[in-house]
């Protein structure tokens, strides 16, 4: 019998760093966590134990504060993902393919007498902005996306009209409430469309599409929002997207002599639905 | 040998609930997790198995449905909390003291073209507002406070001046990265002075006094923070204040030539400094 | 333009169950969670919500309960995805896949007074054993897995030999701590191969491997790992193996006039290395 | 109006490590995370910034590494702790107290060809060995503790003859299945009781004492476990404990035709009673 290293891939993962960025008074900041993933020549380092073409992961990391030093200004993460894996594959000839992917926190600086602070900020929630760098020496992939936005409609939403079978026993609804936490990822067709500007017109037109849209499911809101986005933005070709449905359960108080009209919710973790979609443009 | 059962308390932790309020077409949202704790006379149940005086944690668990139906607008935290306390104190005669603790998560209302959107919501970050009653047939102490409230400042704080010993290492420092997770407790000396809008002052002076001081340390800045909310709150008699020090530390990045004037940190969750103190009116 | 739907998948997530065996006095105990993913023609879900072909996630989540209670007996985590996928795939002609994972706790026996109790168990540790059945109606491919073997050997483990560039400051190591969390799968050639026996072989196969290779970097180890249980297990055609790098950094104690000969490590959970590989029979 | 400090602490919070004591061929392996907190005359720190009287919290870090390597071998973790803030109140005459809390994972070697591997370990469980030791300069009271020991029995368990209000919806049941996670700690009356011995023979009688009580609530059965460790320990004067009830709540399988005697559970993280309780030697 003969074993066949058919695939490897190794990296650095949870590489944290803070930027500042000094203007005078005035301080800009960037929260990153970076990951990075090498693939390439690294047989003999599974087979013989032999490392002359691996470069230590705590060289990666090393490697993600000295770029970043080298660019005194904040940039966009999918700038800094590319010249990461630029750095990488041109220093590296063993590698053929480096992956990038960064997620940037939110911070907004401290209203003070209703005027932003110059140095002081406050986290604006769990949401990440990230992006996805894959790059080979002919062609560098880059995708964009939020995680972690939370959203939640109090009507607006219903389902009703599925398959019923010997297990069923949801009952249809004409007005639930919706939850999730979208993730989303979108892929530019070319890199340098992938600016904050845009960004923040994606994740506007998540927020407003699924506000507004009259949802008959997860799937149809999912979609609706897949659908404006690629609509919208010329440079974006396909969209993915990924919405777990965090159940909130209507309270039954009639044992209490009590009526509950879509007002008492147990909003739950687990289980919880998760649908899941990629669109592209035809 | 006697076996004396010195303290004992029971109830149920995590009960959480989402109420709408539905005003025609504009609905408001309040997201909550509840905490309730009983003490008083249930010796027997724990020595003889003997449940009669036992009001089983699942009912408080329905109690919260129950009572939060009864008031169909959204109430503070505070009053839900002391509701909640009252009942329980009224209805179980074997009971001497009852806490309520609950925690209120933030939605703000999506933005639709530049209108707060009627019935979407997107979670405003991690951070809490609490309430902590406890409550006699004598008393009830009524305490709010914030949770999570995440902050940094890039500059505007040293830390120099302390004790070196055999096993000091750390270097002093005029101008450090400032970084925190806020937790805070108020108590006031009547409970209908806990209002919303007092919750949100405080938490505003957090903010600008945290962005403003000059600190030299983090016991100042906490102190600061204290004395201001006590200063400025007549009905605010003590304050707790609990500030983990999440050390961001500045990357040497000499062995690359490079020089590092406060600009690459790596934020650390752990170990972290914690400094805790409580302030009252003197 | 239009829009294409290039992929979706849908399904329920963290299905919770415990299942009891009762054989008189002593009782069996198992602890699963359950994830079921659909794909199949759910286009008009998407584009019109219309529902006709959705089979509710909570109807998965009944079915998952349901068809526990139909087997008395504690059956192998794979043999109940098995069931699962061919349960959905026979009654739902609309699917042309289902896959089905499963993430077993693994409970001990309380021993009393030397013996095994017959009904009383503790967690024994944070491990899980897995399952992934892919299935379509042609077949199914059904992997086997752990995740969360956290192993750390004190000695036995190199690193030298590198690349060294500009950014480089590890420095090489003859004899550090190895740490890391197992995650494994692997693939059967035949489903009924899939037996706890191979589990537990498996399993066993991995521990010793790690505390007896000596290790010139994680990468040999992996390696070494996926091709002992290649070569050890006819049935086994395929093993990925995961490997976070769970770093213990040697703590400089020259400052205090020490010297730290591998005794005082911190242990860090980020960053870390995160070496992956695919092993299959040549 | 004067503001007075009324209680002031600070420390550092989660200092890990990992201590290998090295024998020849075999090695000991010990795994903390370690608290530590100051309370004294640091009214200054927080009222005008002076630091004079401040030992910075990284020093208190490198103390402990510094004092763990002063002794080779592997201590208890409450002769540790000991040693630790004997030393702070030793060197720091502004402190009047120092707390110190450790919690210790536990791993066990790993067995290979039937014998435990010198040098090789895995993590067994989530459970940790705690301490706290709370010192002045007149005295130390050491509590020794278990937490995260996660018990099940799926009989022996019931709750009935509670009290019913118009909020009751349980149902009264003579046969439950019990699930908590243990977490207890106990003071000895000398310091020098707490030895692994005694911890080991503490755990040891919490798990059998759960295995084997007839419970008629978790009131009833935390009273047993305390009682029979106080009158097995003479040198144990108090217990305290804390079980949250991890209810595994039992399917309703009756829209399927089906009979649910006890086989088939929803194990539920959120919400869970919690059952706390402090007893001592009469």
């Amino acid at each position: 019998m003969s074993v066949i290293l058919s695939h490897n891939n190794y990296g650095k993962s949870r590489v944290r760093m803070v930027k500042v960025a000094r203007h005078g008074d005035r301080h800009d900041l960037q929260d990153l966590t970076v990951n990075i993933a090498f693939e390439g020549d690294f047989e003999a380092a599974h087979t013989f134990g032999d490392n002359s073409k691996v470069l230590p992961t705590d060289t990666m990391k090393n490697t993600v504060y000295a770029l970043a030093k080298q660019t005194p200004e904040i940039e966009e993460v999918e700038d800094f993902a590319l010249r990461l894996a630029g750095h990488f594959l041109s220093h590296n000839p063993q590698t053929s393919r480096v992956i990038v992917q960064i997620a940037e926190s939110q911070w907004a600086r401290i209203p003070v007498g209703g005027k932003p602070h110059q140095h002081s900020f406050t986290k604006a929630g769990d949401e990440k902005r990230t992006t996805r760098v894959n790059a080979t020496r002919e062609a560098a992939a880059v995708e964009s996306g939020i995680e972690g936005l939370l959203v939640l409609k109090t009507t607006g939403s219903a389902f009703f009209n599925y398959i019923r079978d010997e297990y069923t026993t949801l009952k249809e609804t004409t007005d639930r409430i919706f939850a999730t936490a979208v993730k989303a990822n979108w892929l530019h067709s070319r890199p340098d469309a992938a600016t904050g500007a845009v960004w923040q017109g994606v994740r506007q037109m998540i927020l407003e599409t699924f506000a507004q849209h009259d949802s008959l499911s997860v799937q149809q809101t999912l979609y609706a929002i897949g659908e404006t986005v690629l609509e919208n933005f010329d440079d974006i070709t396909e969209i993915s997207l990924s919405l777990p449905n965090r159940h909130c359960l209507l309270v039954d108080l009639s044992p209490f002599g009590m009526e509950n009209n879509n007002e008492i919710f147990v909003p739950t973790d687990e289980p919880y639905g998760l649908i899941e979609a990629r669109l592209k443009k035809g």
